[in-house]
């Protein structure tokens, strides 16, 4: 079948084979924070009503799954617990109910999903499902409140982010899931799955981007440069990088960064800088760092009296924003956004036909390839700042 | 002249015998942090190029003026000076190079001024221009740096917010000062100059409210009430008015307020009850009483996934905002709203027209009327919660 292009190669069990029964395979458990990753053999049980069960073919390691590793956040330490959101794969088995996908689609899973049916995805006005959106704190199954993994010896192994990809095989909701072009690289579609869709859907949808505008970027990682992407695609006049890493700014030029600041190279705050080389700010500023002194230089980054700040970086909690109420009269302002505003479900199969004819570039994206038994290596070219986005071969 | 309508009685010298002379005229002067109102000779100086010097014939109080009596701010503390910024007056007499007033034309001060000629002035995404946008800081005219206000024995007087109303004559520079239709009560004009404006724009520009959309107003002096008054102009399904004081109630009745909350009366947080009686949330929720903890109920307030809270209330610096980043990333937004987005050169007199025609209800905001002598009892009617705007009559 010349459509599994770059799948075919994984072999794996016939999907049929398997419906409806156990399937024991290979994951990457972490059984507390910051433990190394351990490939070991688990039981992924039957998807249930509205629910299916894919066959991971790639996954990558986004930030977030390096802070939920790292566990800021005390109330998100749920163990032993599978990782991973950024993956693409093949539909093994689909439940009751689940009309939209069979058995050997094209998948990839999406952590912010969508019912289609709730109060929240009627409404345009955001991309959050009342049931399937992003939540870092839910560790089990909407259905019955339990797991689909195990240990070999029937111990719960808890979920992550609706999605749990560092594994062969995992169970999600079908909100979860979207099922894109059999004709499109898997490789390519698992940026879809988080980084790319947050960055360039950061643009397009959450600031709308406009042609002629000044963009500055701060955070040069996977999701920083999809932004500069976005805007770039948009034709914005000016991207501004901004990342204390200098080997960013060599990634930065192909998604069209025009210039770029490294912080620690200068005697005065970025803003400053920003607002000289500007005259008076940018049209939009972009947090994709995760850090919140870096989100206040890019809260005044932007030029007063119209710019806006779009926040796409995690930060723990609780803390407050250092941003203070009467600056917002400055006519500054500050948004979320989460998945780039993108509707999973709905959009991104379109997104994912730009992606394909190069509305938007996917190149240099994937910085290193690694088979899934090199995971730990994979989340220490991440904190060292080596990779944007290392792919794992399952 | 019937156009003077309730300007006529007020005598005042004959402008044409002023022009380009020193007035001596009462003032009300403060000389120290919550120092009594002292009312006093003063001296006004002529109108310097592109500055217009008015007669003012009705001024009010707004809590802005409140706080900064109260010098919440060490760096306001600018000391004599003339507070004051709502009123309504009459061209005595222009400076150089003014074209679009004359003497004798019935005209509102705006603190929020327009020049007309900058880049944000031209920008249609904002309300603050460069050099005339509201500047609690700011204390002398901007051509020279000095004041056109002295004491009979020639020492300065500051202004405020750039205008100083509470005096009989002052001087603005022309972007601060708005022409109305000589037909309109300038007793009502005088409600235009921040608190209705402030408002109802907030309700109109800022947040755009939609026919249908549920609405929260969090303090119902005359800011909030105008809030609520634009709110039900645009067909507002639901306007919650949350107030701590029960008088307050009787008010919002008269501008469409269909349910009252007093956080006083409840055991749970106001955003709960909100969240409860409207299924979630509100469409917008508005900021008027210059509080954090209000503030932060009003952002909790709103709908999750879409909900916008604009600030009006101003607060004291520094502080930070009340808000987690994290709270960004449920799809609430928040901005801050001066004069209502308004650019009051170019807008308020369609406004005010839109005013007498009833499209929007200026009565009741009114509550009492004192001559100029008892400005220190109009105080106190603001800080006792009794009146909404008392007018004085200079
Ligand atoms: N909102 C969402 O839906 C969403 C989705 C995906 C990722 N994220 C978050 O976005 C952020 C970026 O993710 P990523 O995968 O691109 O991470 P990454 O680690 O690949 O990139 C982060 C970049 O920020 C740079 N950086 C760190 N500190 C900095 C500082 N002080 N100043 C300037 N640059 C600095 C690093 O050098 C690095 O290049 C993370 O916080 C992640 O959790 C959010
Ligand atoms: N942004 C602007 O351009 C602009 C313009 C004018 C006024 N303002 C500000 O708007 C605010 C309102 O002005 P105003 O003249 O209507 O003031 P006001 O004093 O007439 O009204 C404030 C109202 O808030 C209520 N309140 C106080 N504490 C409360 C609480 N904890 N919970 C609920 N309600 C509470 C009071 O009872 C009162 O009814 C002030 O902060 C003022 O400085 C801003
Ligand atoms: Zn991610
Ligand atoms: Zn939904
Ligand atoms: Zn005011
Ligand atoms: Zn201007």
């Amino acid at each position: 079948m010349s459509s599994f292009n770059d799948a075919s190669s994984n072999g794996g069990s016939n999907p049929s084979s398997t419906k409806g029964k156990i399937i024991t395979c290979k994951a990457a458990v972490v059984r507390g924070p910051k433990q190394p990753f351990v490939i070991e053999q688990i039981q992924v049980h039957p998807p249930q009503k509205m629910e299916v069960r894919i066959k991971i073919l790639y996954t990558s390691i986004c930030h977030s799954d390096l802070s939920c590793w790292i566990a800021e956040n005390e109330a998100q330490r749920v163990y032993p617990r599978i990782f991973g959101h950024e993956a693409a794969g093949i539909v093994e088995s689909v439940g009751e109910g689940v009309t939209d996908m069979k058995e050997g689609d094209h998948v990839v899973p999406i952590f912010n999903g969508e019912c289609g049916d709730c109060s929240y995805c009627k409404s345009t006005k955001t991309n959050l499902c009342e049931k399937n959106r992003v939540n870092p704190y839910k560790s089990v199954m909407l259905n019955d409140g339990k797991t689909r993994f195990s240990t070999l010896d029937g111990k719960p192994i808890y979920h992550f982010l609706n999605t749990s990809t560092f594994t062969e095989y995992t169970v999600l909701d079908s909100a979860n899931v979207v099922k894109v072009d059999s004709e499109a690289s898997l490789k390519k579609m698992s940026l879809l799955s988080c980084g790319v869709s947050t960055g360039v859907g950061a643009a397009w949808n959450t600031a709308n981007v406009q042609a002629g505008s000044t963009v500055a970027v701060f955070g040069l990682g996977a999701v920083g440069l999809a932004v500069a992407e976005g805007s770039r695609s948009r034709g914005a006049s000016r991207i501004i990088g901004v990342d204390i890493n200098n080997e960013k700014f060599i990634k930065g030029q192909a998604v069209g960064v025009t210039d770029f600041i490294n912080p620690m190279d200068l005697k005065q705050p970025v803003h400053e800088k920003i607002s000289e080389i500007t005259g008076g700010g940018v049209d939009y500023s972009f947090e994709c760092a995760g850090n919140l002194d870096v989100l206040r230089e890019a809260f005044l980054s932007a030029h007063d009296g119209w710019g806006l700040t779009v926040v796409l970086g995690i930060h723990t909690s609780p803390t407050t924003l250092p941003l203070h109420p009467m600056e917002l009269f400055n006519g500054r302002s500050i948004v979320g956004s989460t998945f780039g505003d993108f509707k999973g479900k709905s959009q991104l199969p379109h997104f994912a036909q730009q992606c394909m004819n190069g509305v938007v570039n996917l190149d240099g994206f994937i910085t290193h390839e690694l088979p899934f038994s090199e995971i730990n290596e994979a989340f220490q070219l991440l904190i060292d700042g080596k990779s944007l986005r290392c792919l794992l071969q399952l």
